[in-house]
C-alpha cells in the first residue's frame, strides 16, 4: 500500500515540478522545427504531437514549421529526377519544386495537422502561399566570388503574421510548410530552420526550438554543451567545432535571438517528449543558445 | 465629347444596377464549387479570382471549394498507375490517395491561394484535415445488388465549420480541398461537389453556385432552362434528360436545398465572370434550381 | 446568343474594373458636399442616392454635407424679405436666419435623408446642433478693410464628431445640413463647402467631394484640368483663370489637403452617377485638386 | 453656524430621498412627450432640459418626443393659409405638410436640441424619417360613418428602434418630431402624443410621462387622482368625466400599458422640474395611469 | 546516461498521462472543500496551494470553500467561552459569531489567499457578505420532534455567483469563508461543505471535491470503496455503514448531484497533492459518488 | 397648497444644484477613508453607506479604505495585552497583528460591506492580501537617531490594482481593510489614510477624502481653513498650526497630490452626508488641499 502511494507521491511531484514553467510560459508562443527522427518513427510521433496538444491546453501557443527532405528526394527519383545539392541547398528547378509543393504542402503537412488533431489538438496547415504567410525572394549564393543559381530555392523577405493570429486567437495550433512565394507568385524552396527563425522573430516568439537528430552542440570533445551564448558559438563556428548541418540552425538561432526571441534550443528529437522535457524540466535535453 | 459621357453613364448604370444584389447579399455566405474550364484557361482563372475578390469586397463572403481530376490521372500516369473509374468514381487505393492528396492538396489548393491573393484577396487553403473540418466514412457503391469496392472514396460525414468561421470573421476566403479523414486518420477522395453541398448547408449559405463546363441544365430540345425546381429536376432524372455527370451536380443541389440553402446554381465556368453575372444581372448564366 | 453574352462580359468587365478602387477605399470615409443640378433634376437625385448607398454597401463611408439656397431665398420671399448677398454671402438676420434652419434643417436635409433610405440606406439627418456637431462663430468680413456686418453668417470652430462616428459604426450615413452654433447656442449659417472641407479635415476623410453644376476647373482655354496641385490652383486664382463662386470652393479643397485629407474633388453634378464614375473609372468626370 | 449645517443636511436628505428611484430605474428607458407651457416659459424649459440631463447621467435613458402645433399656425398664418381642424386633427394639405416639417424639423426639434446640449446632455434630433424610425400610413377618420379626409394626417405603422439604440448606447439623447413617412416617401403629420406612445412600446421603455398644461387627470369634482387604472380610465372617459384634449393622451397611455410600458404618467408641466418630481418624489405631481 | 534518460522519460510520459483529463476539464469549475489536515501540516498546505494553482493554469477553474473549526474553539476558549455542539453543530451566540466572522473571514479566509498567491495563483477572499454571495436564514433542527435553538447556524438560501463569476473571468481564484447573511444582516455560521455543495451547484460545476481526514468512504470490512452512486450511498447510511461526520458530507454530494454537478469526490487530504491525483489519475484516492 | 409646490420645488433645486457635479465627476474614481465617528454612531453609517451608493450610481467609482483602531484595542484588553504606542503607531507584535487581521479583516471589513449592501450598493471587501493588492514593508522610525522597532507595522511597497479594476468594471463597491503582505508572506499593520492615499495614486483617482472627527483643518485662531495649496500646508505644518494626528492626514493628501490625484479633502465625518455635501455643494464641508 505504501508503495503505491508513494509512486503516485511521485508522480504528483512531478506535475507540480512543472508549474514554476507552467506559470512563466503561460501565454508565449513557442515556435518549434519539427523534423529528423521525430517525425519519422511512430511513437516519436505521437509523442511529440501529445507535447504540442499538452503545451496548448496549459496556455502555451506552439506554432510547428516543419521540413520533408526525404520524402522529396524519394518522389524526385520515382518520377526520375536526379536530387542535386550545394551547400546543402536542393537545387531546384520547376519541377522540382512542384514535387516540394506536392510533398510538403500535400503530404507531409496535413500528416501532421492529422497527428496532432487524433491528439485532440486543433491543427491547421498553412504554406506560405495561405493567407500571404511568407513572401519570399531568390536566395542568392556566392561560392569563390561566383554566382551560384540554385533555381528556385528563396529566402524569406517578409512574413505576414495575421493568418498565424487569426488561428490562434481561436485555440488553433498553425502548422506551417517552408514554401514561400514571390510578387510574380512564383513558389519558393526555404529552408525550414529559417522559416521557423523569421516567423519566430515575426510573432514576438518567447523560444525558438529547433528538433534535430543530433543530442544537441558539442564541445571539441564531444561534450554537450547545455547553454551557448552568442558570441561563443559564433567563435565555435570560426573554430570549425560546429560544423556541416549544424550551421545553419545556429545561425538560425542566432538570427531568431536578434530579433529578439528570448530564448533558443536545439534539441535532442530522437529522445521522446524531448520537447515537453527541454521546457519543464532543470536539465534540459539539448543545447540552448542565448543572447 | 457625348460619346465618352454615353460610356461614362452606362458604366455607372452596370455599377447601379448591381445595387440591389449587393444590398440582399450583404453578409451572406455563398459556396462556389471551382473546377473545369475555368480552372484551365488563364483568362477565365484571373476572371474568377477578381469575382471572388470583388464579392469579399462588397461584403458577400465566399468559400471556395475545388477538383482536380485531370492533374491527378496525369500524375498517376507518370507514376506508371492506370486510372480506373466506376460509375464516375475514381477507385482510389492508397498510392493513389496520396497522389491526390499531393495534387489537390499540395499543387491546386495552393494555386488557387495564391490566384486570389495575388487580385487582393486574403485566401487560406484548407484540406478536409485541417481543423478537423471534413469528417468522412467509407463510401458504399452497389451495383446490382453488389457491394463494388472503390478504396478510399468517401462521402462527407460531418462538417466542422469552426476553422471556416474563424477565418471568415477576420476577412479570409477559405479555398478547400475535397479530402476527408476518419475516425482512424485514414484519408478520404470525396466528390468536390458533394463537399461543396455538404458545406454550404453547415455554414447556413445563401447560394450553392456549381461552375461547369456546360450551359447549364437544359431540356429535352437542349434548350437551356433558367430555372428548375426540385421536382422538375427528379423528374428531368427520372426522364433521363438529365443524364451523365450532371445527375451528381443535380443532386449536390438537391441536398443542400432540403439542408436549407436557399438557391443553388449550375453555371456556364467558360464564360469569363460568370459567377459575377448570375449573382448581379436579371438574366443569370445558368440553370438555378430551386425549391 | 454571342451578342448577348459580348453583352454580359461587358457587364462584368465594369464590375471588375471598380475592384482596384474599391479594394483600395475599403473602409474609408468620403465626405461629400451635395448641391446644385444633382439636388434638383429628379433623375440625378435618384442617381446621386443610389451612388451613396452603393458607395456604402461596398465598405466606403460617405458622409453627405449639403446646401439649399434657391430654396431659402424662395421662402424669404414668399415671407415678404428681399435676400441680400455681399461678396457671395447671403446677409442673415434673425428672422432669414429661422428661414435658413427651416429650409436646411426641416425640409432639405431630410429630403435627402428619404431619398437615400428609400434606395436602401439608412441615413440620418442632422444640423451643427446636434450632437454638438458643429460650433460655430460670427464671420468677419472685411471689404476694402472695412467690416462688413453678414448678420448670422459663420463659420466652423470646432467639429464634434462623436455622433458622425457613433452613427457610422453602425452602418448609417449621416447627412449634415450646415448650420452652427455658439457659445451662447445663437444659430449660424455657414457656407456648405467650407462645412465639407472641416468635417472630412475632422474625420480625417480620405477624399473631399464637391458636387457642381461646372464641368470642374478649367484654364485660361477652358479646357477641363483632370489635376491641379495645390500650388497651381493658388496661382490659377492669382491669374484670376479661377474666379467667382469657384473660389470658396478651391479653398475648401486646400483647407482639406492641408488638413490632411489624401485627395479632393470638384466634379460635374450634372452627370448622373458623376460621383461613381469619379471614384470607379480611371478618367475621372471633373478636377482633382491635390498636394 | 448650527442653522446652515440645517440647511445642508436637508439638501443631503433630498439627495439621498433620490436614491431608491435611482435604483430602481437604473439603465432604464422613458419615453417623454414634451410640450405646452414647459415649452414656452424660458424658466420652465431650463429646468426641462436640466431635468432631461439628470436623468441621463443618473443612468435613466431619455426619450424626447415633441409637438409643436402653436408655431406651425403662426407660420401657416404668416403665408396665408387658414388652419382648419376635424375632431381635433389640423387637416394636413401639402403645403401645410410642408409647413410643419420646416417647423417641427427645423424649429423646434433644433431648439429642444440646442436647449439640453447647453445644459450638459448630448441631444441628437429626428424626424420619423431618420434612419426610417417611423413608418406612417394615412390616418382613417370616420365622423357619423363617413370617412373625413384629413390630408396627411397619419398614424404609427411602425417603428425602427435601431437609430435610437445607436444614440443611446453612446449616451446620445434622442429628441423626436412626429414626422412619418409612408413606403412611397411621402411624409405625414401624425400626434405627438401617439408617437411616444409607439415609441415607448416599441424601446420596451419603463415609463412614458406626458408633460401637459393641466395638473392631471380629475374626478367630477374636479380632484386630482393621483392613481387610475386602465378599468377606471375607460369609465372615466364613458361618463365624460375625461374629456376633449385629454381623451386622446389618456388612450396614448392605455395603448403603452397594453404593450408592456411599466407605468405612464400625464403631469403638470406648468410645475418646473415636474418631471424630476414625478420621478422622485413619493407624491408625484400628475396622475399615474396603470394596468 | 541511460539512467537519466529512462528517468527523463518517465517524467515525461506521467506529464503525458495528464493529457486526456486536462482536455476533458479545460473550462470547467471544481469547487474544493479544503480543510482539515491539508489545512495543518505545512506540506500538506503547500502541495494544496501548488494543486490549485496547477489546475488555474490548465484551464480549470478551482472555487475553494473553506472551514476552521480547531481555530474558532481555540479563541473562544481564550475568552473565557465554553464550546458546545448540538448533533455536530456548534451553538452561536452573538459572541461567538463575531468569533467566527474573525477566525474564519479575518485569519484563516486571508491565509489561504496568501498562501495560493505564494505559489503564484491570484487568489481573492470572500465571506458570504462580499457581493451579497451568500444569503442565508437560521437553521431549524429538531430533535425527537423539538426545536433546538442552534443561536446562529444558517443555511444556504441564495448563492448570489456575480461576484465569483467576475474574479473569475480575470483569471482571479475565489476563496470563501462559510459566512451567510440574513434580509436584517445578521451573520450566520454555516457548514462549509454545505456551502461547498451549494455554490458547485450554483456555478454548474464539473466537480465537487471534498478534502477529508480519512481514506474515503469505506465499506462494512473498512475497504475503500472507489465508486458509490446515489442510491447505494443512502443505503449505506440506512445500514448505518456510513455514520458520524461522513453523513452530511454524503448529503453533500447527494444535493450536489442532484443539483446537476457532474461528479463528487470524497478524498484524503493526507496524502500530498491528493486533489491532483483524484483528478489526474487513472486510480483515484478517495472514493467518488456519482449518479 | 402653495406651500406643497414650494417644498417640491425647492427639492427639485437641490437636484438640480447637484447637476454640475454630477457631470464634472462621472466616471471617476473617488478614494473614501472611511473611520471615527462615521464608522460609530448608526445613524452616521447609514448616512455614509447612503451616500457611497448614491455615488455609485451617478457615475462615481468609490473605493473605500477602513481603519479600525478602538476595536482592536478592545480585542487586546480582551486578550490581556495592553496596547502601546509609539508616535501615533501601534506597536504589532506577531499576536497583535492577529487581533488586527481578525479586527479589520473578518470583523470591520464585512460590517462595511453589509451596510452598503443594505443599502443596495454592491460591495465587496479586501484585504491588501487579496489579489496581491497591498505589498508591504516594514515601516522604519527614526527618534532622535534612533531606529525604533514598531514590530509589523508596514508602509506600502506597491499597490496592485488589477483586483480593484476587475471588481469596478462590474460595478462592485472594493471596501479595503489597510493589511499588506512582503515577500515572504507576512503581515503588516498599515496606517490607512497612507493606504488610502497610496490606492488613490495607484488608481488615479479623481479625489481622495479623509473621513475625520474634525471639522477640517483650522488656522492659528481655529477658524476653518476651506482651502489650503500644498505650501500653505506645509507652512503650518512647519508653524506647527497642524499638529498631532492631523499631520499624516495631511501628508495622505500631499502625497495623492504629488501622484497626481486631482484634489484632497479632509472633511468632518460627524455631519451626516458629509461626503455628499462635499462633493454636491459649493461651500463643502471641511478643507480641501490642492496643488
Amino acid at each position: 500500500m505504501i508503495d503505491i502511494e508513494q509512486i503516485l507521491l511521485e508522480k504528483a511531484n512531478i506535475l507540480v515540478e512543472a508549474l514554476p514553467y507552467i506559470r512563466k510560459f503561460y501565454g508565449k508562443t513557442f515556435v518549434i522545427k519539427y523534423g529528423g527522427a521525430a517525425q519519422k518513427e511512430s511513437f516519436l510521433k505521437n509523442a511529440f504531437a501529445q507535447d504540442i496538444v499538452l503545451l496548448n491546453f496549459i496556455g502555451i501557443k506552439p506554432i510547428v514549421v516543419h521540413g520533408g527532405g526525404p520524402k522529396i528526394t524519394e518522389l524526385m527519383k520515382r518520377l526520375g529526377k536526379e536530387p542535386q545539392f550545394i551547400h546543402g541547398h536542393r537545387v531546384t528547378d520547376k519541377e522540382t519544386m512542384e514535387i516540394v509543393e506536392m510533398i510538403l504542402g500535400g503530404i507531409i503537412n496535413k500528416e501532421i495537422v492529422q497527428l496532432i488533431n487524433s491528439h485532440g489538438g486543433k491543427a491547421v496547415g498553412l504554406t506560405g502561399k495561405d493567407g500571404g504567410l511568407l513572401r519570399a525572394k531568390k536566395k542568392l549564393l556566392k561560392i569563390n566570388n561566383e554566382e551560384v543559381d540554385l533555381g528556385f530555392v528563396g529566402e524569406v523577405e517578409r512574413v505576414c503574421i495575421e493568418v498565424l493570429e487569426t488561428l490562434q486567437d481561436k485555440g488553433f495550433i498553425p502548422v506551417v510548410a517552408p514554401i514561400g512565394f514571390d510578387k510574380s507568385g512564383q513558389s519558393y524552396n526555404i529552408n525550414a530552420d529559417t522559416v521557423a527563425s523569421a516567423v519566430a522573430v515575426a510573432v514576438k516568439a518567447e523560444k525558438l526550438i529547433l528538433l534535430t537528430d543530433v543530442k544537441g552542440i558539442t564541445d571539441e570533445n564531444s561534450e554537450l554543451l547545455s547553454t551557448l551564448k552568442m558570441e561563443e558559438a559564433l567563435k565555435l563556428i570560426q573554430q570549425q567545432v560546429i560544423t556541416g548541418g549544424m550551421i545553419p540552425k545556429v545561425y538560425a538561432c542566432l538570427n531568431a535571438l536578434k530579433g529578439d526571441v528570448k530564448k533558443t534550443h536545439i534539441i535532442d528529437g530522437r529522445i521522446p517528449h524531448s520537447l515537453l522535457l527541454e521546457i519543464f524540466t532543470q536539465r534540459g535535453v539539448g543545447t540552448e543558445v542565448i543572447q
